[in-house]
């Protein structure tokens, strides 16, 4: 059973116990554009204490550069060494593990952070946003002329998903052989300030559906994600502790990785989810109401 | 083991055992816009043996009025009774099943066909055609007028899929209670002339991924068409074939309505996939290479 945080004993214990903190953004840090509070508080107070922050997100329709921006326009500081976001873990997971070769290209289902971490990592890739996709005109193979490189599909969140970018996808998919098929993440929805709408896990559904294979994942809960990190920054698991609002992503994702895990319940999951009989089979090591909590230690 | 016809005396047989005589359209009795060889005779005997004949298709962007133009120009006798289409099955049970109140809508993801038959049963609805809907700009539920009326959605295959659209659809499904929740049919591929491309199923993955939730089911291999078919016709199902290309649609349609089957190797299904060790748990009662063999009987 998950350790309830209340006291303010119990906050300053966990700041003893781990010196690197993995956070989650969309509804840990902030709900939408709204800041939760509290948040700039504990984050100077853990790096006054001289811990390692990082950030690590699912969301890929944005590049660290710009997920920095979000942070600056909160007042948060941060660094773009400190942000993971599955965009970045997909360019790296592409370059450093499938090394595709530099001929090669990756057709894009997603936006423009995806298609900013594919350059920075020197991919060529097709689609995304190409004006010559982003339309509802009617898509027939008799006026496709496919490109012979395409040896990877990448999905993330495109909010401009249609049936060209689907038919196009769907044909590399199976008339190429050998054609990897990668999703940043899996997450059925995304979270705004107004509320849920379907998230990047449904947009790779057609595809998944289409061909009924499951496709590689980057993002958490995978371990692509914390190999990502592990790759640019030195830290002892034993002393890691990973800070998120959903079970099936962030908590399953620390404790693949053997991190001690925290929830929180500013986001997507609720009190009702981890206690009484149709518990979650996701505990986390620990619940609190919100991340600024642990402010108590400061004050 | 599914009996394999070939001798002009199993056709001669065949004739004699069966009364009611359904058919799938695309991959049997044509493939796009190209007529299977022999259709025309085989059609025209059945008639003049005083067989009733039957159109049962999963194509739910046509209705069945359009579908008798496609017979019309391809040179078929055909009349719309005889014309069994998703979009149409769809809207009878929207109607006479679901018995949804006049003062109801329903929310459609889908093109003119499916409009033109819930039109015809009577049945208010948004979203489908309309230019509204069918926009890549952004989608935000801030800018969202919710219409109070929505009681199902209703999805098939919509080659202007998009996110507003799949946003709205999720809206409706999440906010509004027992918001029933509708696909004219479950089919991952749709058969153009050129090759395969996703089809209606994949159009509603993403709902089904982001509600964790499956959807009823119109088209075939649900029996809710049959019952459609039987609404209309009198028929003995011992008496009855079922006549397709696919496996999991046409033949399972037919055995759960305890109708004999009959595949033909015009259109998705290869004789890989039924003979063999890996051969599908779905057996055909009869297989041919095509419904043109047939015509050795009027010869």
């Amino acid at each position: 059973m998950a350790a309830r945080l209340s006291a303010r004993t119990d906050y300053e214990s966990l700041l003893d116990k781990y010196d690197t903190w993995l956070f989650d953004c969309d509804g840990v840090l902030w709900q939408g554009d709204r800041l939760v509070d509290g948040v700039p508080e504990v984050l100077s107070l853990l790096r006054a204490r001289k811990k390692s922050v990082m950030f690590v997100t699912n969301n890929a329709t944005k590049s660290r550069k710009n997920y920095k921006k979000k942070f600056d326009s909160l007042g948060l500081q941060a660094h773009v060494d400190e942000i993971f976001g599955s965009a970045f873990a997909s360019a790296v997971y592409i370059s450093s593990v499938m090394q595709l070769p530099k001929d090669k290209k990756v057709y894009v289902i997603g936006m423009t952070g995806m298609e900013e971490e594919l350059r920075d990592e020197g991919i060529s890739f097709i689609g995304g946003t190409d004006p010559a996709d982003n339309t509802l005109e009617s898509f027939t193979l008799a006026n496709f002329k496919p490109d012979p490189d395409v040896a990877a599909v990448l999905c993330g969140l495109d909010t401009s998903v249609n049936y060209t970018k689907l038919s196009k996808a769907f044909y590399y998919l199976t008339r190429h052989p050998g054609c990897a098929f990668l999703v940043s993440n899996e997450d059925s929805t995304y979270p705004t300030a107004e509320g849920l709408l379907p998230g990047a896990g449904a947009i790779s559904a057609p595809l998944r559906y289409a061909l009924g294979r499951d496709p590689i994942s980057i993002g958490k809960p995978a371990g692509t994600m914390l190999d990502c990190i592990k790759a640019k920054h030195n830290f002892d698991p034993a002393r890691t502790i990973m800070v998120g609002d959903r079970l099936n992503t962030d908590i399953e994702f620390g404790k693949a990785g053997g991190l001690a895990t925290l929830l929180v319940l500013t986001g997507i999951t609720q009190e009702s989810e981890i206690t009484g009989p149709n518990a979650s089979r996701t505990v986390p090591d620990y619940v609190t109401n919100s991340i600024g909590d642990l402010r108590v230690v400061a004050a």
